[in-house]
């Protein structure tokens, strides 16, 4: 067997998956389809210090006579019960996957290795992995070039630890931030979200066909429509229609798979009546079909045989999710029935065999079938670069003269329950952390202050309940000091006490948990006590600063002079934090999502269809503030956009007395169309540098304009629909 | 021209169709499609007290030589600015709309008669109308049957009156309590919209071609998915798909079509990215091919004008809507320019002369050529006739032993700003009503209290606003009794301090509006004043039941023992509502929409997909009142449901010690199904009144059951979730 055309490296990788394709059984070919395991349960600590493998390990590798993919192996949290003192770290995670793999070989007839598939929703969730700031807090930063550095890191780090494909969410659109999941999107725009996820899939899979030995194939989640579930119910239905779904969920999936994203994952709610995972119009017809997509297809989580409920039974759901165009299970028993169900004549084998071949593609790309194939050592510089993800995110929302913290500042109190911790700066998924790692805002003032700058803290009150016994020391300190930083926020910091659902989404919140999966929050209020506290501190009339740790846009009262959103920061958030409130850096942060005034007038997203309603009676249609706001120390003046031929110019001066940063928003008015249009369009944007009294001239090539448009240029949703506009005639060529 | 065809009574209605039209111009044609002048401009009344025409009529008629139709000649209301001194009533209306025909078919070369549309949306909104309960309290009635003989109370009264086409609200499903229109919806449920949607097009317009003189066409508003736009804003963007529309947004106009209906509106929200008005495949692929619908379709006020935004200007909005399948305008310009769009070659002119002929036909229909045609008396009995539908829509949502009124009690305070007063019974288009009309609740029980029972009455507070002022003299008088009626809500009323949009939709709610059509509320809340009159009522410690007026369901906390809903019952219900109070009637009411238990959790309709979500962490996702649930003075016990062939037979007993009424609902849940089912469909009701001890089989017909189901029996769709069920697997015929 030697000299089989799938073992030589040197033949083409279509040559290879048909020649092994043409010597696997039936079941060969099913156990290839699965990814049923939880990667935790295929290893055991052994009492020095190394790793066995478990009996589980070994059924489902006889089961199949191999192994398809292995989910987890190196995931560690709360759900998985794997921490510091029973799973892999840096330095044994990689011989853990090679131990596996060994075995998965040798079990197979064809020595067919494994894919080992991790969780990368902000870094690789793994132990001793680089947490980076979540999605929503990557969508505030308007900075592709910075993302997709940092997304090359988790590549690497996954790649480093043997691992080989990357669950990257990316597609959801935070529609409504009842959701609980609205920390794992970009935010509410489609443009936006589809400039990060090609800077994701560039980032991670790096160019060309085969993935070099630091880049990790990328499975972009959810497609599609997640973030369009009713209520803002978790994995609940989808009522939209197909124009909508095309408008707003699918650009980031069309932008991923055009950048040559090796996978996406169908999501668990339906689209106008049948779930991703069994929608073939979907999957089939518009993602490989129209699209031309020939990646992997994964279904999340238990997604296939929760089609049992309209199939009546696991073994049918697995065929329909098959028939519909997935390739990959994750958990599900459905695709373990796919022999029963090709000898049903539920499944045509040849559907199965493209299936395969797509999984078997994924192997040879990654060179798993070369033994001697280069490793990839482990990136440096993680921590930089997570801080800079979170610098660039911290978005000053309101500043009424109290930021940057002053000379004549003498004393600040760092007040509130987000501010002396980093255990809830990281968003869900997060992994164990090892102690002392990463800084709180606190740790960063402290470090990043002024000598002299004398740095008072009292907690006030805890994220959750009514407990109001700490706010008198926090009121003493805000009364004594010069300044008040007020650090409130929500968590996903799932601890032991959580209770999970079969698919790891958090079931009840015992915790301190006010967001992440399975968390939605109908009424997106902090903890009762963290407003008391926060009308108490602005009450000694010491000028405050609020600072929100989130990982969706909560409720908080204007009251206080100045209020800044840090999202979820990540571990060294604090000090990216800290540099912000110290002037040390600019705020460069714009919100990628709309903030509402109260969950009652939801949705609020900017980019609504252009209909004449006024808005309620009793409250205003509006947000609080608007998606693409964010305040500078400094100022801009924009000047009037031109359009020359494919691209838009405008001049920005820095009208202030400090370098700032700029993110241009270019907004599209659609004039005449053949559907009805939005009020405003996000269609380019691009952040500028600028020195105090510095202009430059912005070019920003607008793609596939037709029709007849309007071109507006701002700073802000809310400022397009002040600005003078630009209408020309564009070709009506491919449209955007 | 006395030998023409179109003149010949006895002439098939095709044949005069095809006559008159082959002798029209091209201008005359276009006359046909436009209903451009409000009906108000059309006459003034003069010092004698007659009428006389106006200058705007004689331009409007030389315009296109004659009149397609008039909208509103006998409206009268806050935006019109017509009442009882200026106006037409019941005495002179028909000799104002035949002094107008008269002057329509004398400018008319060919002597055609202009229809004359009037709004019926519940009961004719003219001077001396009968007013009926809104929509909202007839779903909460589950009785088609007495619905339909309102509905020909209403059309009789309307050809009585010289007015020939009803335009009537019956198709937009309630799906989210914000919007103010609301009131107008049958309820959230599809299956009891269309019944009731049947039993009006059965009692408007009778069986038969041609209409009776006392049967009036109706127009169905609103076609289609109304009830579904964006965050319950009035007219705002559906953006939901295409079989969700099916499921839920359509059975009602289908079930409409079905039963004859002689003509529907176009909606002005868009259904997935277009207008209704200019949705072709909505209008002519859906409603003519498919469903072969050959009545009229009108489109919404100013809805054509609005297409300008997407095609520049207002003769290519005429011609799109034109084309897409809208047959006669209102208040537009652009159907105006439909003689330069056909020259231009916007339209053809056999598109055009289809929808003439669609107007023409329905003038045959009603008679209107005919010159010696009967006419209708005004028919009698209306109060009474309203007055039942009002009592079967009192909805008793919670009892604690309060009620009825028992022998003990022999003091009540009637409280509250709804008490004694019936400007806010009836809602929103309602007319000026002549003073001592109806009966506020006060009156009601004053009426029909047992002789020796005092009745004291104090207002406590307005239903807006936060005057607390009037609360001490309300305790005073709760603490003084035996039981507290406690009579809350909100208003549709619309005063003359209104503003209004170009439609009539209230542009501000300067009155005490907190519902109607362009008052959408965020928060669902009443008046901040009336919640602490609950609180200060409840706190005297006298049971007390809290009545709502109310055209959406209102958040109001559950602290007082008994709990009602009357919804708008019209002029008449502050009788009904005594007569349920004072147990001399009993509760029948059933809930057509699910209650919130706050905004936050919205949407809470029963019928969402069958999704495993459990709810926010904050907050249930299950409503405070579960959609057709309705206690009774009694109670009832169901048996099991028995299938036989193509019914449910279920043995229903009376177990307490009164007679009662309870409506039995029959529930679906499909189990093998091709696309995702909902956790519950309403599929059948029928209501059965039981003396006490009495036990009766209702044998309720189930219409194209197809595939494997199950059906549950319950009084509510809450306890139908707990109810044990009866699977079958039916033959594949017509899907429900």
């Amino acid at each position: 067997m030697s000299d089989a055309v799938y073992r030589d490296p040197t033949a083409p990788t279509e040559a290879r998956v048909r020649d092994l394709l043409a010597r696997m059984t039936l079941r060969e070919k099913v156990g290839q389809l699965n990814q049923r395991m939880y990667g935790w349960d295929a290893y055991r600590r052994t009492p020095d210090g190394g790793f066995e493998l478990t009996e589980a390990l070994h059924a489902e590798t006889d089961r199949f006579e191999g192994l398809g993919a292995l989910y987890g192996l190196q995931r560690a949290d709360a759900w998985s019960g794997v921490d510091h003192g029973n799973g892999p770290g840096a330095q044994d995670g990689a011989a853990l996957a090679e131990l596996v793999q060994r075995h998965v070989v040798g079990r197979s007839r064809l020595g067919i290795p494994a894919l080992f598939v991790e969780e990368v929703p902000h870094g690789l969730m793994a132990l001793d992995g680089t947490v980076l700031p979540v999605n929503l807090a990557v969508g505030a930063g308007w900075d592709p070039a910075l993302y997709e550095r940092a997304a090359a890191h988790a590549a690497a780090e996954l790649r480093a630890r043997g691992g080989h494909v990357a669950l990257v969410s990316a597609l959801d659109i935070a529609r409504d931030p009842r959701w609980g999941r609205t920390e794992e999107c970009f935010g509410e725009d489609p443009y936006l979200a589809a400039r990060l996820t090609e800077a994701l899939v560039r980032g991670a899979q790096g160019p060309g066909e085969d993935f070099a030995p630091d880049k990790a194939p990328v499975v972009l989640k959810h497609f599609a429509g997640q973030g369009a579930t009713v209520g803002g119910r978790n994995s609940a239905e989808s009522e939209l229609g197909w124009r909508e779904l095309h408008e707003i969920h699918l650009p980031a999936a069309r932008a991923g798979v055009r950048a040559g994203a090796a996978a996406v994952m169908a999501a668990y709610n339906e689209v106008d009546g049948m779930p991703c995972s069994g929608n073939r119009a979907l999957l089939t017809g518009l993602l490989r079909e129209e699209w031309g997509f020939d990646g992997l297809v994964m279904a999340d989580g238990l997604a296939v045989d929760r089609l049992a409920r309209i199939t009546g039974d696991k073994t049918s759901a697995g065929a329909l999710a098959l028939n519909s165009g997935v390739d990959l299970s994750l958990w599900d028993e459905g695709f373990t029935h796919l022999e029963e169900a090709v000898e049903r004549g539920l499944v045509e084998e040849s559907v199965l065999d493209a299936a395969v071949a797509r999984v078997l593609r994924l192997k040879f790309r990654l060179g798993l079938f070369e033994p001697q194939r280069t490793t990839c050592p482990a990136p440096a510089g993680g921590a930089e670069l997570s801080k800079d993800v979170a610098r660039a995110a911290v978005t000053l929302l309101r500043n009424d003269g109290v930021l940057p913290v002053g000379a004549h500042v003498s004393r600040i109190a760092v007040l509130g329950p987000q501010a002396a911790t980093t255990a809830h700066q990281s968003g869900d998924y997060t992994a164990p952390q090892r102690p002392g790692t990463g800084s709180s805002v606190l740790d960063g003032l402290r470090r990043l202050a002024p000598p002299g700058l004398d740095i008072r803290h009292a907690p006030g009150c805890s994220l959750t309940g009514d407990d109001l016994s700490g706010i008198p020391e926090a009121i003493a300190q805000a009364a004594a000091s010069d300044l008040a930083v007020l650090v409130l926020g929500g968590s996903s910091a799932r601890t032991p006490e959580t209770v999970f659902d079969a698919n790891g989404a958090a079931l009840t919140a015992v915790s301190e948990m006010t967001c992440g999966e399975g968390v939605d929050l109908a009424g997106l209020r902090l903890g009762d006590a963290q407003y008391a506290l926060l009308d108490a501190v602005v009450a000694t009339g010491t000028p405050t600063a609020v600072v929100l740790v989130q990982g969706r846009p909560h409720l908080v009262p204007d009251t206080a002079p100045a209020l800044l959103s840090a999202w979820y920061p990540g571990p060294w958030g604090g000090e990216a934090i800290a540099e912000v409130l110290l002037g040390l850096a600019e705020p460069a942060g714009r919100l990628p999502v709309s903030v509402p005034r109260s969950a009652a007038q939801l949705p609020v997203y900017y980019n609504h269809k252009d209909t004449e309603y006024g808005g309620y009676a009793d409250e205003s249609a509006e947000p609080r503030y608007s998606f693409g706001h964010g305040l500078s120390y400094t100022s801009f003046a924009y000047g009037e956009p031109r359009l020359t031929g494919s691209a838009v110019e405008v001049d920005v001066t820095n009208t202030g007395q400090r370098y700032g940063r700029s993110v241009v928003q270019v907004y599209l008015r659609r004039l005449i169309a053949p559907t009805w249009p939005r009020t405003l369009e996000l269609c380019a944007f691009e952040g500028v540098g600028l020195a105090p009294g510095e202009r430059r001239t912005v070019t920003v090539p607008l793609a596939g304009l037709g029709g007849t448009v309007e071109i507006r240029v701002a700073a802000s949703a809310r400022e397009a629909l002040r600005a003078r506009g630009q209408s020309f005639t564009a070709p009506d060529d491919t449209p955007l």
